[in-house]
């Protein structure tokens, strides 16, 4: 073959593997379209057959993901980046297919009988969760995570790992941690933590907080949240604001970003919080190029990259003072006049509890780091279901000082494991650590960004981000976007300079 | 083979049959829910996109109804009907076999690819058009416009037909009517109803109609209309009202059947009846039973029969002195006294206009005269699109006796052919002639029926269409439904009985 003829062979290889990426990204869009509807707009009556939608389209998609004739492709395309007299792809092609590939590999391990069986065991389980936790019944679902973990026992088995099985999952989120290594960075910040904590409880200083007074309904608050999220550069002409029990954001397809919040009456920084770490992931899903759209490349590399950008706007941008002295002035279209400074203490004060989700800064991850240890020594089989409660109300008081006063508020209050989301939990941590790294190289790169808060201006900090996280889509994974944008490997130093600096001035410690 | 085992091997392929057509039926659910989202909440920079995922879930749809596995189960079952000893399925299931059968055959004449490709156009096309109605300009429409003529004309080539490409089209929205049969049934009520127009206009009586004077936003507007709808029996459990540029209705699947309308402050009619219209549509999606969900009984088996139900609640029982009755007492919740004869004139007052969706149940089918006839003449290839404004503007003169301002008003005003829908039209005609037959029934079926549309209560009415329209499902085709439930063929003297009664007494011709 002439190396015009070569040209020719890898174009339209590429262009066939293109085609096929579309087709499965088609798929997942249309996946994600009906699973935004199942959870903002669907009636009550719908839910049965929607089910069954939504699994017929992903045993579709995943039918299409893991096709001989897309192997075959991918084979092909491998081939051409491998050759010794170096790679016919260009670098971006080539990044594209060694990530697909190792995907591919990931997914091709898992047989359609096992991901079906896996998929319908978690689908169900959803249910009996939610009633468990309605109940506090720790032993209704015993059972169902008892055969939960077996399953994922089982994936990590088929997908392989080196030291331990919970690799394999973690693997799964956040390409290259390891169990290890989760372990060294939880044990870097936890001490630090709990004695930051410590200081805090023994602190005579109490921050002067605010309360609402009055009620505002969801329809107003909604137009105020819409108008917070347009200034901190959310396009609403590409995406949307909906309710929802649970926020989330979903990325339906280049130029439909959708973000969701939830309201009380009776307290606006509730949704508002919610929104603008929603923002935080759908800036960052609004920014990702739409050139590799159905690529792995036109997807984040990781959950703690994309948690990095919702902690980043949610913790370091919102909970600021400079922020809250915008909020102020915005939240005169609202009727409230509120002092600052006491809304700053609101939204940083420090107070243990027994539910994550409510969780302030220095504690959230003391929550994360109980989760991974036990859903690790489940893993591991070092633990056994039954036990779970035990060794987690023990461990809440020995980090955190508090008793759950039931399972609700203690072993079965988060909706992951009955999805078979186990490795999920750490990078929530990794996201909270990135985003501290990345913004001190914000502040070192953009000088004076901070203040602009005050005028509601985000706009240097969005481009940043932008060119140094957005815009490489899932070309680099999460350890290059971070050492490429601060200038030095992923480190736990950041976020702790932070906290502890932060929370010091706060509490006069 | 024994008795037993042959019927084992029909209850054996009649499930396989099941299984399939469920899964072409998921597909269509999830494009329906795309289409759905599409018009009322999909961002404007998603519509790219959003087009090609449609079209990709278009052709996967179609690629498993044309399947091999598909064509040969009904081939299988097909032998089991027709056996000369007498069917080995029940009536039911013999019914749904032979008109999957009919369907089937019709969808095998379009490839995957020309289903793709026809379907993208047309996604793509919505927004031309929007934007060229907008701008009222014909010529930036004129090129996608001739596109989608060569498509449909290609379309009917490929289907086939016996006189005209035209029958090819219309047979897919009305089985069995043909170009010639929508010229008879035209050719019956057009000159009827332009010599009523004329005596309309001629009349020195002109009822006095009501006037909205205050403004009411679209909040307010759209509980006010979920009321309504509630009161006519439409289930909120198993669906939604939403709003959307172009009023339409959507069965997603069972338990989710949706409605929109579209708001005018100053003109609260304006919402409410067009809300009436597809809450007909909407109680008719909802009646049909679940069981057949994914075979063609699951469907109503025409879009005649379909505009059936939309026309009878929005014409004959919304423009009834009952109807207005109750209205004016509903309205108080909107802070309106009105008088009930007034509301009455206002909804049934007759003057020729250039809008199709605005126009009074006299001049409508003058309106759908006009569209036949210049999308024949189209398909046929007597005309040209750039020459259709001209034509149009020529037809509205002579049947209706006004010149549209501009193409907005004009030639540019329904969506319909944007989104490829040609020969859709006729439907309407159909479906107000089927209306006032079936109403005829009700009336001589159900004593009082009408008087207790003063107080609000529809349910006889609906329980009447449920028994004799909604549950037979795609079971029996139109002409069958209409039959069965009148007891005589399909006529429009029903039709032209109901209108020249109505309009002879309200302008005392």
């Amino acid at each position: 073959m002439t190396a015009d003829d070569t040209r020719a062979k890898v174009e339209q290889a590429y262009e066939r593997f293109m085609k096929l990426s579309s087709a499965i990204g088609h798929c997942y869009s249309a996946k994600c379209i009906l699973d935004w509807d199942m959870n903002t707009m669907l009636p009550e009556s719908g839910s049965g057959a929607r089910a069954e939608v939504v699994a017929c389209l992903g045993g579709i998609a995943h039918e299409k993901a893991t096709s001989p004739e897309y192997e075959q492709v991918l084979m092909e395309l491998l081939a051409f980046v491998a050759r010794r007299e170096g790679s016919l792809l260009d670098p971006t092609r080539a990044a594209v297919v060694r990530k697909a590939s190792r995907a591919f590999a990931r997914q091709r391990k898992l047989s359609s009988a096992f991901v079906e069986r896996r998929d319908a065991l978690c689908a169900d389980a959803h249910l009996v969760w939610s009633k468990a936790r309605e109940a506090s019944d720790w032993n209704a679902f015993l059972p169902t995570l008892e055969k939960i973990i077996a399953v994922k026992r089982e994936e990590a088995e088929l997908v392989g790992y080196n030291e331990s099985p919970y690799d394999a999952l973690l693997d799964e989120y956040e390409p290259g941690m390891t169990t290890r290594s989760v372990s060294a960075m939880l044990g870097t910040i936890v001490p630090r933590l709990a004695d930051l904590l410590r200081r805090i409880q023994a602190s005579s200083v109490r921050p002067v907080a605010w309360a609402q007074t009055v009620s505002i309904d969801a329809a107003r608050q909604k137009f105020f949240n819409e108008r917070i999220a347009a200034r901190l550069g959310f396009d609403f002409t590409a995406g949307r604001l909906d309710a929802s029990a649970h926020p989330f954001t979903s990325r339906m397809h280049p130029g439909d970003v959708r973000i969701t919040t939830r309201y009380k009456e009776d307290d606006v920084l509730y949704a508002l919080m919610s929104t603008v770490h929603e923002v935080g992931h759908g800036l960052y899903e609004q920014g990702i190029p739409h050139t590799h759209y159905g690529t792995i490349a036109g997807e984040a590399p990781s959950l703690g990259i994309h948690e990095s950008q919702s902690r980043l706007w949610e913790n370091i941008v919102a909970r600021s003072r400079p922020f809250a002295s915008f909020l102020v002035k915005e939240s005169r279209a609202l009727g409230f006049e509120i002092d600052p400074e006491q809304l700053y203490a609101t939204l940083s004060s420090v107070a243990p509890s027994c539910i994550r989700t409510e969780a302030d800064e220095v504690t959230y991850n003391l929550h994360i780091a109980i989760r991974f240890e036990i859903e690790r020594d489940l893993i591991e089989g070092t633990l056994q279901a039954k036990d779970v409660p035990q060794v987690w109300n023990q461990k809440m008081r020995e980090y955190l000082g508090v008793t759950p006063p039931d399972h609700a508020h203690g072993a079965l209050q988060d909706v992951h494991w009955s999805a078979g989301l186990i490795g999920y939990f750490p990078t929530y941590t990794l996201g909270n650590l990135y985003a501290s790294q990345l913004y001190a190289a914000v502040l070192r790169d953009v000088s004076g960004v901070q203040a602009r808060f005050h005028e509601g201006e985000f706009g240097d900090l969005l481009a940043w981000l932008r060119t140094h996280v957005h815009e490489h889509g899932g070309l680099k994974d999460s350890a290059e976007i971070v050492r490429d944008a601060t200038g030095s490997a992923p480190d736990a130093k950041y976020f702790l300079e932070y906290i502890e600096r932060k929370y010091r001035e706060l509490y006069k410690l």
